[in-house]
């Protein structure tokens, strides 16, 4: 049986302040039930690191808790490492325990049992030591579900910001800048503000390219030969997309006041604003999967792991999105 | 005779919003004597058009003010048009009017007449169309007063933004990033930091080129071939160079806050923070030119010219920090 409103939740790297970040959030009652996919020991000795007094329930599959743990406690789906850890040291021996956390939240948001799931970081390079190839979360998840396109978007209260391309070295940006690819982008960006957002018709504000979107293609021709083509036949299907529109004045009070998301070509086209604007409390959100997934938008501070001296600003924002998500779409 | 707290004015485009905002900042006194450069007529006819009494007081080589114009007033230093002007229609007549304002207050500056300029915007279409080869005031600037290699800083309160490169078509940013660009604009960065802004030890933070400045390689490797060893040397040479920093975690208060400007490598990497926290008062600075000069930072708004609907935000924290740079000089 489906219980809709159930979320999961993934600590991530063991060694980082994932685990930290949860048994900080289970202080506090949170507005629905929520288990974390982790090991219950390392859980544990985190608490006990952190001074911190933390019930752990037991949570598993035909097992599922129906109200939120009461402040204080957290359930957990009891997941075990391969080694006990040490925080800050990362250890490639777990690597297969912070996938299998990921595999269980993944494949129960796909059979019904969570609603969504929110993630704290993982650490790409321990994973791929371990000899398991793994470029990230979306794209893992991504495979898991069988997705073929996803879309990174950031946000914050009050901003999001899609990307047409995220990882990718400069100098490979602007040819990877095409039709197909921003046709693809822009459709999932549309549809899930929809679907998973609650948007009926969703104004996107799409940056240029080049710097003053090209000038007229004085500084560079992509608006012109790709970027206003695409938009054009978009806007054929319904799409409300405003623009190519300069970078640098886009994200002013007179465009920002009247649009649901921003659509950038690259990552530090979009992203600092976001992040100037977030302050700590911005949520990543992959749009296009078949399942709710937000995540934190730090790493995994493997310095700061059973410190005490962390912000859980983006663990909640991520929350708050995933849920918020979740009953636009039921 | 140099009177070292003159500062020249010019209003840039007559048929754009300039001689509109030169009129509106006459209706309060200026801190410092201020000479507008442009036509007479215009001048006149415009106020007449939005409906301000401003009175148009003479000044020329010989007979500069010596006080303040009083509230009401502006001090003009006559320049013809060679054609009469509509608001809001361009006149490719009037070009060589526009480069004489800009030539008037350049020379000026260098000799010694003016503590410094500020701009309003021109408008590079309409010179090119008259048969001018004419890339923008900094360039202009840069050629009148022989200066090889000049750099482009946009600030607001309490952030500066420097480019290494501005006007580029994305595509090409990457092979641009030399180390020999670099270093010439890290120095002229700093040096002007020190000469024109009273800053003793600046600090400044340098973005990555890449998203997560190439997160030690794997997403470009201009930063371990280029960046960083070129900011080693420059280090050597007693600059304060903090980075390479991923440019989406480099603007936030953890990192501002203890920073004098900040060198981002291409326009849309480092503009729209700035614009975004400016809100219609930001400013443009053209370091390494010989002279003090400012701009605003927003174009001709041909569209608004004679309607008063304009908000003279930028042209106020340009003349603030002209005459801040020009204290700090003294």
């Amino acid at each position: 049986m489906s219980t809709a409103q159930l979320f999961a939740l993934t600590p991530g790297e063991p060694a980082g302040i994932g685990p930290d970040l949860c048994l900080l959030l289970a202080r506090t009652v949170q507005p629905h039930p929520l288990v974390a996919i982790a090991s219950r020991e390392l859980l544990s000795e985190r608490a006990v690191e952190l001074g911190l007094h933390i019930e752990l329930l037991s949570a598993s599959p035909g097992n599922w808790p129906s109200l939120p743990a009461p402040a204080g406690s957290l359930y957990v789906w009891d997941t075990p490492l391969q080694a006990t850890v040490q925080p800050g040291q990362l250890d490639a021996v777990n690597a297969a325990y912070v996938l299998q956390t990921l595999t269980r939240a993944g494949q129960g948001c796909l059979d019904g049992d969570f609603a969504g799931m929110i993630t704290a970081p993982v650490h790409k390079g321990v994973i791929n030591e371990a000899g398991i190839a793994f470029s990230g979360h979306t794209e893992f998840l991504a495979e898991l579900t069988h997705t073929e396109q996803v879309v990174m978007m950031l946000a914050t209260r009050g901003l999001r910001v899609a990307l047409v391309t995220t990882h990718l070295p400069l100098k490979d940006v602007a040819a990877a800048i095409t039709a197909e690819r921003l046709t693809q982008v822009a459709r999932i960006l549309h549809a899930d503000l929809v679907e998973k957002f609650g948007i009926a018709q969703p104004r996107i504000l799409v940056c240029g390219l080049n710097p003053h979107a090209g000038e007229g293609g004085h500084l560079g021709r992509e608006e012109i030969e790709v970027i206003e083509p695409t938009l054009e036949l978009l806007r054929g299907e319904g799409l409300n997309l405003i623009g190519p529109l300069p970078a640098d004045t886009l994200f002013t009070p007179k465009h920002l006041d009247h649009c649901d998301a921003v659509l950038a070509m690259y990552h530090d086209q979009g992203l600092p604003v976001l992040k100037y604007k977030g302050f700590g409390a911005a949520v990543n959100v992959t749009l296009g999967l078949p399942i709710i997934r937000t995540s934190v938008d730090h790493g995994t501070a493997l310095d700061l792991a059973g410190s005490g001296q962390i912000d859980s600003g983006s663990l909640q924002v991520a929350l708050e999105t995933a849920y918020m998500m979740a009953s636009s779409r039921s």
